[in-house]
């Protein structure tokens, strides 16, 4: 996969691009990174890249003309039809699903805009996705394209080494995930559950199911509405529902 | 404010804090950050972070002591009472509400999880806060705490040069933004909308609030629930279904 980031702000991506996974993506060559700073598509005579609104109001926009050159630039450059992200708070919700169907893409390019907001004609002939990685304001795209790029990339074939902890990950189940311990087994006078120091294997599963329905029930019902349930887990759920009014 | 970031890959932090608003921040001593790597903490002879989990299973589980070591140092070293807050898919969803709650703290301290799990005592003894950026599986913390942050830092009195910028922002206002556009009139044969053109600003005012109602409706309709509509939107929005519909 071949990943552009379209930024005026390059040096925000070379401690993320260049450390863990994404750094050990690329030295399995399962992903390339290219940070393209599109002032140096623009064609007016100071290099400038936004301008004011027309119609008035307050703070910068960005203008058409570097941002589409640029990206035309990369398409050009491509073997394949790359798919051209927006970041933006007005786009679709980013979620698992949409990650998993980016993986499946050859190229991604990103337009990270800063501060204030894009000339809509981007918007509307030049991107194929808007996306926005969740409802708060952020400075620019910068930190939201990372946030996209970590959580495909970490699904591309053979990035992750074991393939059983990208499984189990919440919200690839469904389910919020059920607590985890490790050594000591006391610690600071807090101690671990005594079923997972018993080493009885059904035990610990079912306390593992029941902790991670228990957890989603109390954090997060919404999930449920989604999660095909068994009848055995139906029957637990039930179960803590009860608990719960008592 | 004071912002700790606990990591084990300081690195990845680097381009993001010293580039455009937070490196402005820090420069108007709005802000200081500080990268800690709790590795430095353990009391291990190797130096390790992370244990096999309790009861088996997959992956890696971050043990207590390193953790709760360096937060009791950080802690320990601040004249107010921090937040402690643990980055993980478990947590409350991120929202814009709770970035303007954390700009009234004076210290901020993230705890970022990397690959794998936390072991639950950091959890529930630990962390006044965990937070979850979205439902999406990330590489681990790093990134999510740098998103609250930004959304935060730029919240800080003085940051944002341009406080009305700030204040029209989506999910600032409840309703998604109204599109911009800048010169040129004309780009590649796409136009901006005349009303735009006409120097009329009660025309424009007007097309601006319909077009954020508009985009709202077609894009995010459960942000209209908690927004409370002035009669002349109701009447707007109304006319703005009925469209739809036809």
């Amino acid at each position: 996969m071949k990943i552009d980031f379209l930024t005026l702000f390059p040096e925000m991506f070379e401690g993320v691009i260049h450390s863990s996974i994404l750094k050990k993506a690329q030295e399995k060559e399962a992903v390339s990174f290219q940070c393209v700073n599109f002032r140096e598509y623009s064609t007016n005579k100071h290099s400038s890249v936004d301008d004011y609104p027309y119609g008035g109001g307050a703070g910068m926009v960005l203008a058409p003309q570097p941002i589409f050159d640029a990206v035309d630039t990369l398409v050009g450059q491509s073997d394949t039809k790359p798919r051209v992200i927006l970041m933006c708070p007005q786009g679709e919700r980013f979620t698992q699903r949409k990650a998993e169907e980016l993986a499946k893409e050859e190229h991604l390019i990103f337009i990270c805009g800063h501060y204030e907001g894009y000339d809509e004609r981007i918007r509307e002939n030049l991107v194929t996705d808007e996306i926005s990685i969740g409802d708060y304001v952020l400075t620019g795209g910068e930190l939201g394209s990372m946030v996209v790029a970590d959580s495909v990339v970490r699904l591309l074939p053979g990035v992750l080494g074991n393939t059983t902890s990208k499984i189990e990950d919440s919200f690839s189940t469904g389910l919020l995930e059920h607590p985890h311990y490790t050594r000591p087994a006391e610690f600071r006078g807090y101690k671990v559950p005594d079923v997972l120091l018993s080493g009885n294997h059904a035990h610990i599963e079912e306390w593992r199911k029941k902790q991670s329905l228990k957890r989603t029930l109390e954090r997060r019902k919404d999930l449920l509405e989604s999660y095909p349930l068994t009848k055995q887990e139906e029957k637990w759920l039930a179960e803590l529902g009860k608990n719960e009014k008592e």
